[in-house]
């Protein structure tokens, strides 16, 4: 039952041709300067099957800014060097508040509540930044390696201006550091945070990129485990459960799939033992989350019957 | 590929005999007096497969009371009288709060976070008591259809006990009220919320009602569609999702099942197109789900390779 | 340095005069029926001094629904059943929220944040109910006494339209019973509290009942000691940090006196060692307190030169 | 009915004579290494009476950090560049949550409660950065001038140390700034805070710098006016309801008078029209109010009867 990328073309060419109805229903990321200025009027979709076989819609093949889908691969790497030891600093569970949410943390005393929350992923970047000599070197590599690009990079103007109005990240890197749950600089860890979510890359990188998670962590192209057998579904458990932010529930409602999303504009899902998906169009729904993406990964799903449930 | 129960007989087996090792490491729960009667040293498991199979292993046949488990029913009863409509009355995504908290009610507005925590199961009751006669004897009624057994039944005693301090209940129902988001009165509504969580079943007859779930809505046995195509994945989403009150994350990680849990100890899981799964054992950890239950649902997935994930 | 009541004339009548400015400023309490009813461009003030002087201004013998007013009132005959020990069931401090918020009683376990917030009086009524034959009957006694007026009573309309909507009160007390900290029925216990708040009182009469609060709990005209000596100087106390709801850091800023406000519109004030006021316009600000009577006390206590501070 | 500090001589002698009972009560706040290393086991007691007047007991000579007492001096500093404006930026009310609760910056959207809790104090610094050159040197001129006395200077030892663990107050800064109620770096404004923290006072000093609070304003030596008319009666009262943290309504209970405390120890307590108290003793009580401090200003208060109600 191998499932076969061109089979869908005729559906991805529909989704994107329907697109530009959902042009001007969100806003594009005001509040990160770099991002304020991408053409908001962009759609772009790809698949990547286990056999090898990519299909493709739209502005595929435009780099953005993954922003937060960085998380799931960031999360990979700290897991790496932790194992399971990671839980202790972080929990698995959905937040069920705003993504930047400082309350939570003063709740939980300073345990994020799971690593896709901007706390959570402030602990995984420590945990980078304590033990890789140059973090955005090594996210970046590990992204090349999945997506089988050397064209993936840090778009560091982004970073920059990021980082120019980074408040209230240094305010959670802060405070987490106070309840000792940083050991790093929270400078230094909001700045490694900060150059993860400015990778750049197409939606055909970034479906190859997320398509070993839909393998049981192998590589389906070279057949070598890049990640550790049962990690893959772990961490697709995580995005199901709290990969949207607030809409993770009304998500998985609708969608059906283990999914990350950004404030690019992107959004990454894994249909396990079929595919990967990456889509992006940068307009953003008030809880942060692609409209455009979010209505074709909705339209995909249904008519393509690929809901995990 | 069909699923054959027979096959996980042997590891049925050898769950129920793990069983004991967790006995001593929960608590039985003692806020409500008909259950703190039950003897904890309990463990039961069934598993039904789309053919019409069923296997089973220790106490699979002792009536329990399903307690939370109930909602999954009552809420494809409310979605039955009004459709997508009820969620213009509850929300659709993880709380991240204590399944019994008043807090959230007011944060949210009198809009629960979603069916599955008390405020948003109380909403639910409140449609089925505005439009059934006698709200328990249709949830008894429909349990009774899925589970093709007329030994179902509410245990009335446990009910009656149960809203003798169902103090917490009250306050909710009441501030729904007061937010104009309960019709009913609330001391009626809380009575008949009370009633479903009485509901009594076995391990056999809560995995034969949820076999549904896993087909699509479709009743294997009957070939009759008990719940409307799409709607049976769209609940376990929110299984998945909401369905083990703060664990949700937690066991989207170890079990990788869309699931619902109760305070009688009983949790029941879906494996999508394959088989539904019903455990039970009374001792309960902190965060109110069966120790045992947990645990051997994680052995069930993990050595029948079962995670949707 | 004796306070002479008639040497305020002047100003009251000033004071009167200009209270129409404020008329439209803000809305009457629409939630409780029966005071929606009333006519919302009314004003009076008087004041009572140790001396036994009284002057008025404006609608000041026009009896209206004391509401909140009357928690200073059930606070001292909860003392007087229980001495000290109320304390270990309702704090002293400031809430820093709405004064009928549940959030606040989940964080603080159900012990309410002081005496005026809805729960800390729904505590106080409690210890009424426990205690009292028939409460209602006690408190409008106690109200009489103090007044030296049989006019006094309860406005059972008030109290009946009001208990028709108390859907939050109910939440709040039957919380409180979850939590141990309600011994009566939580409807009794609503009722008796509700009932209270529908005393019914006029300016002059509040302003007399207030008066003993000013004297260190002796009744200037009988020379009774009416309140245990220390009391009455505590809870003035309570009244200048907790007896303005959300507002009583700004009142105290504005205004400077011990005070206690009801959404009937009257606001009752102690100028310790001097007199007492009461003052009455139904409109209230948004959040809760009489526009009018605000600032009526604010030049009262300017041109008066009565701050505490 | 002028106060004579000398007629309190037996009373402060007593007083400090009964103030080893309460060692061991409490604990040295050890979260500011600067403070840690301080003998705990110390008392001292000052009083100014507005005729120039100063009774002592203990060790009323030996300088101590105050701490958030300086809050006071710089509200009043803020005021003189502000005005009343700087309450667009700031609250008046008590918060009823912890001094340094993030949570409560975002549930107010960054506008803290009041000027005494840590973000309101910081939003305050701010106007001192924004506008005074050196604003240490500010604040440490506006004490020496109203103590008279050229000693008071900034510990800049305990200053330092403060500042290498200050992680909570550059999470509050810099959520302050992500508001837009931050004009300054948020560096830079922790740092003039935590300066303004380190001032180093006598308890004689420190009851003749608050003597103006007492006297509407007027420094009673000088017969200048320190500050402008009614601000040291406003000021007052923001103390009385926001001065002690979470302990505001308790201590107005017990003690009844407008006051600010400190984590070194200290507490400055103001009597309207009567005189200045400044008292010390470094072990504090959970909520960070000393311990000794706080009983001495009962039995002060009681036996003394210097309540403002």
């Amino acid at each position: 039952m191998t499932t076969n990328a061109t089979a869908f073309q005729p559906l991805l060419d529909s989704i994107a041709e329907e697109a530009p109805v959902y042009y001007g229903q969100g806003k594009v990321n005001s509040s990160i300067p770099g991002l304020a200025r991408v053409d908001p009027k962009q759609f772009g979709i790809a698949i990547a099957t286990l056999d090898g076989g990519v299909a493709t819609a739209g502005a595929a093949k435009v780099p953005f800014s993954i922003q937060s889908v960085s998380k799931v691969f960031s999360l990979c790497l700290a897991l790496d060097y932790m194992g399971e030891d990671l839980w202790t600093r972080v929990g698995r569970n959905p937040s069920g508040q705003r993504f930047n949410s400082l309350t939570r943390i003063e709740q939980e005393q300073g345990r994020p509540m799971n690593p896709f929350v901007n706390p959570g992923a402030l602990v995984v970047a420590d945990c980078l930044v304590e033990r890789a000599a140059t973090p955005i070197h090594t996210l970046i590599g590990f992204l090349r390696k999945l997506a089988h690009s050397q064209r993936v990079g840090c778009d560091y103007d982004v970073a920059k201006s990021e980082l120019s109005t980074a408040f209230r990240n240094y305010a959670a890197a802060s405070l987490l550091k106070e309840y000792g749950n940083l050991h790093g600089d929270p400078r230094a860890v909001v700045g490694a945070y900060t150059h993860f979510c400015a990778a750049s890359m197409t939606c055909v990188e970034l479906a190859k990129a997320a398509l070993p998670f839909a393998n049981d962590g192998k590589d389906p192209k070279t057949g070598r485990q890049v990640l550790p057998p049962g990690r893959a579904r772990r961490v697709n458990s995580l995005m199901l459960t709290c990969g949207l932010y607030d809409a993770a529930g009304d998500f998985a409602y609708r969608v059906g799939l283990p999914a990350k999303s950004g404030v690019g504009g992107g959004i990454m899902a894994i249909v396990p033992n079929r595919m990967a998906i990456a889509v992006w169009s940068p307009e953003l729904d008030p809880l942060g989350n692609s409209v455009a993406g979010f209505a074709a990964l909705e339209r995909l799903t249904r008519d393509g019957d690929l809901s995990v449930f």
